[in-house]
């Protein structure tokens, strides 16, 4: 199995942490989509969202959307849940995973802050991705905020872990203050002890700079 | 069971048509957000996101999250599928149905093109949300455009479907041209003719104006 990755992607970030936790044996195949060019050309040929992560399984079929991603391994890999099994509490993970992989990611990705930046200027862009992630994680600390911890769900990771701890990343490169969010705190002190959300941190990957 | 719906938001549309297509009996509980004030209070109080819909039980439990919501709904009424069975077929339809619901929708939603307009101006917004929109179909038509049709992924419709449909109302909405996107317009024209997609019409809400 190959995952096209970058080591600073949230996106592919969330898969890794997938894979590794179920324990999966991978090879990472970097794309730095900064730099355009040829490979970025190569990949929209393969992708035609033109983004990553992209996960290759041996028969060369290419899966796309790092939820959709995540789904896939849940289901052909059940041991090592990440979603729990009753519904109703499957349907409370998902949508702490939507809150930020749909209503907050996109909205703070690569390519929308640099439309940002052309309407605006560059500290504009810089408080617009702020602001977005300030508000987002507001919402994740209201979602989760009642629920036992460690986790997002309890004693155990789930999807919404996944999810919570890259975004974390970018909310620190954002200058988010992350104070008023301590059930988020709390989520990415217990995950940054487990080998596979360590394994699957930007520095490291092969291409980390 | 209740909706809390408000007839022009996509995402409430896409629940609207897989309650239909599931059979489910539902009460529609509108909310208009554009309004503000006490019903978005008490609504937010509910759900710490602040948007639509949510689907309540009747045990009186929330969902939220369009995706999620319909997830659940395929996992607790299996019958009539909006998902196929083969894990692959699976990942394929998601990744249609995220590249809309995660990469494209919020992209452009009320709150960010509000964001938009407030930092230039009113014809910038429009602008805006119809470049995002005419991007991600174009994608879309890329993820769909060899598969059999005439829906998403051929004679039935799927979750793809689902989120296709209520994001060309807002194409059109924002002025989007649809006659690059043959596929999409196909799947639209085989959906229209569903009384689940019927149904789900934001003209046929109780709160329709």
């Amino acid at each position: 199995m190959k995952l096209y990755t970058y080591f600073r992607s949230g996106a592919a970030w969330r898969v890794r942490i997938g894979l590794h936790w179920k324990g999966v044996d991978f090879e990472s195949v970097p794309i730095d989509l900064r730099k355009g060019g040829q490979a970025a050309a190569e990949w929209l040929a393969r992708n035609p969202q033109g983004l990553l992560p992209g996960l290759e399984l041996d028969d060369g079929t290419l899966l796309t959307q790092s939820l959709a991603i995540l789904e896939w391994l849940e289901e052909t890999r059940p041991e090592q849940p990440f979603l729990p099994q009753e519904p109703v509490a499957r349907a409370r993970v998902r949508a702490v995973a939507l809150a930020i992989g749909a209503d907050m990611h996109p909205v703070q990705n690569l390519g929308v802050l640099k439309r940002v930046e052309a309407l605006t200027d560059a500290e504009t862009a810089r408080r617009w991705a702020h602001d977005t992630v300030a508000r987002g994680l507001q919402s994740v600390e209201g979602l989760v905020g009642r629920n036992p911890g460690p986790f997002a769900f309890g004693a155990e990771p789930t999807l919404a872990d996944i999810l919570i701890v890259p975004q974390l990343f970018n909310a620190r490169r954002f200058g988010v203050d992350l104070k008023p969010f301590p059930r988020v705190l709390e989520i990415e002190a217990a995950a940054s002890a487990l080998p596979a959300f360590q394994a699957a941190h930007p520095d490291a990957q092969p291409d980390a700079d």
